[in-house]
């Protein structure tokens, strides 16, 4: 009788992962879980060929699979037609934040349990929102593309650079990683931060943030929630997307709801590609609407040589401060997440099932978060 | 008889000034000063026109002029020979904030006054030092070329990618924009902020920065002054230069300072050019003893073509943070850099010499802060 199979999903790191060894997050070094997986008597199948669906690699393993990781970074999608074909499939880990790729309404109806690494990442992922909000406010990415092929025009850097210091920054989404970027805006002394969010941040979570305010900028305060949208949108000189995808925030940012902002605005997504029309946020960069966009998310991933968010600019030939979605995949990162990822296959393997409250996103086929707003 | 002469030294803005009227701190649009000076009967020669020194436009006028306003990024340098062919100058002028490239002992020996219009864009510097910071642990240079290139190779960005959190961050220099650097670390959770200074900050400022760090990171005890460099240098993964170049800094970072550092730490100097030795610098990248090098200050200014900071990088092709000097002069920080040049201007011409007294650097013949450490 053949073992059951753990299949693995992770981006090729060919020479790259012997050159680093911390890069466990990569094909060659299988998040480390190699010798847990064999000596429970499962087997495991690592590839990174899973696309297009219907011929790919994972879905040849399909049949026989009881456990399927993948990362956001490079996502397996787990469809209903793939789940449908995995009449064993028990469990879905996300190593790293955000399970969108898996149809959630599918995994309840099959009581498949799909679990995440919660907090692996969002400190990442916050890091990379100040700096690509810093980025574009800045105008640091032009400028630098004149430092390295010999130019030596300020004018042309200084005449969309500006400080960061005095605007309004605001939040579609105050969790785990929207909150994050509030506590790194503080110092900065924003004129206001805003938050967009189904539910107010708790009373104390706010006053901590008007309290670091106070120190730093001799005001409390700061922190405003909205619970409407375009409200806020008309408000803000910097919006932040960290609000996960859902059928409730796909394409929630398009031609009509960039019309709210504020011209001349600046918008970051590092949440996911698809909140997102991708041709509206280029057009509005283009356009002058937006000053610039950046982030590291797209849909799909990996994006098309074609995706326009390759190649929009404004007039200035800046505003694009997109990169590969890597935020949440530092080296740092990837210990964290690959620590995780075998926390939750032991309490699998082992039936304590005792996993990390915060880590489950569906179980025992309903949801166990409300960050995922499905409720059909 | 000829009126005396305000000799006004700033960069081209060409068709930038245009687009952007906003943009005060170009050649064409003068600070918004020409209706002053004029009407205090004087007469303005703004230019461009600053090398070489002997045979530049700036060098003709210097006969006649009484005061020269001049800035950092880029700058007319003052120096002695340049003093001693002006014999009516009574001020020098820094639009912004650094007065280095004045000579100011032979300032000091023909009594002339030195001022800059300080904390005109202390802000705006301490923004480019924590981007350019997160740039490079992130190592974000190099992904966002992937990505405009039309590249998707996540393991290629992540091999060489980091989280600031955790990370030992010094700064060389806890002044004005030191001690700002500090303040908007703090709630990225680093491991440790140290400095180096040849003070303490008084208790209040370091008090104040761990109570934010209670806040932020649950625990206070984030700070800790150095007053031996190479002791200092040895615990940083990140070291930040943000103190005034004088004789004494001059060269400060060569090879044998840099061996001090940890393997692997990056560096990042947004203060002068000429406080590290360009060559030793961009070896050190290259040898894989630092991972990057980052910053936006360069000797000579504007940089050479084949400036070893244009062309440096470590093994993966990153590690190299530059842009030209650029950081004081947002849009933000020219309204007020110009706005203080105008306010010592009329200080100066209604002869009230009532400048704000942390903008002199040297005044009356002798030193006016002991940030520029000559004492002679």
């Amino acid at each position: 009788m053949s073992k059951p199979k753990v299949l693995l999903v992770l981006y090729e790191g060919g020479a790259h992962a012997k050159q680093e060894p911390r890069m466990l997050g990569c094909l060659e070094n299988e998040l480390g879980i190699r010798e847990l997986v064999e000596s429970k008597g499962y087997e495991l199948v690592t590839t990174a060929n899973k696309d297009p669906i219907g011929l790919s690699e994972v879905d040849k393993h399909l049949p026989e699979v009881e456990v399927i990781i993948t990362t956001p970074f490079f996502p397996a999608y787990i469809t209903k037609e793939r789940i449908d074909k995995a009449p064993n499939l028990k469990l879905c880990v996300t190593a790293g934040v955000g399970s969108d790729h898996v149809d959630l309404d599918a995994a309840n109806s099959k009581n498949i349990t799909v679990a995440e690494v919660t907090g692996s990442n969002v400190v990442s992922v916050a890091e990379h929102v100040i700096l690509t909000i810093l980025n574009l406010v800045r105008n640091i990415i032009p400028s630098h593309e004149q430092a390295v092929s010999g130019g030596w025009d300020i004018a042309g850097c200084a005449k969309n650079e500006f400080d960061l210091e005095g605007k309004v920054v605001a939040t579609v989404g105050a969790g785990r990683i929207g909150y994050r970027v509030l506590e790194r805006m503080i110092p900065f002394n924003p004129s206001k931060l805003l938050y967009y969010d189904y539910q107010e941040l708790p009373a104390a979570a706010t006053e901590r943030l008007n309290k670091a305010s106070e120190i730093f900028n001799d005001r409390g305060d700061i922190v405003q929630h909205y619970s409407d949208l375009n409200e806020m949108l008309a408000q803000a000189d910097v919006v932040t997307i960290n609000c996960p995808l859902h059928e409730k925030t796909k394409g929630l940012f398009n031609k009509e709801t960039i019309s709210h902002m504020k011209d001349g605005a600046w918008l970051v997504n590092t949440a996911r590609g698809a909140i997102c029309v991708a041709q509206d946020v280029a057009d509005a960069v283009e356009s002058g609407k937006l000053k610039g966009y950046g982030g590291d998310v797209w849909y799909p991933q990996p994006a098309p040589e074609d995706h326009p968010w390759r190649s929009f600019r404004n007039k200035y030939g800046g505003g694009n401060a997109m990169t590969p979605h890597i935020s949440g995949t530092s080296l740092d990162a990837q210990a964290r997440y690959a620590a995780g990822t075998k926390a939750i296959l032991k309490s699998y393997f082992d039936k304590t099932f005792d996993y990390r409250k915060e880590d489950l996103i569906v179980i025992d086929g309903d949801y166990a978060t409300k960050a995922y707003g499905q409720r059909k």
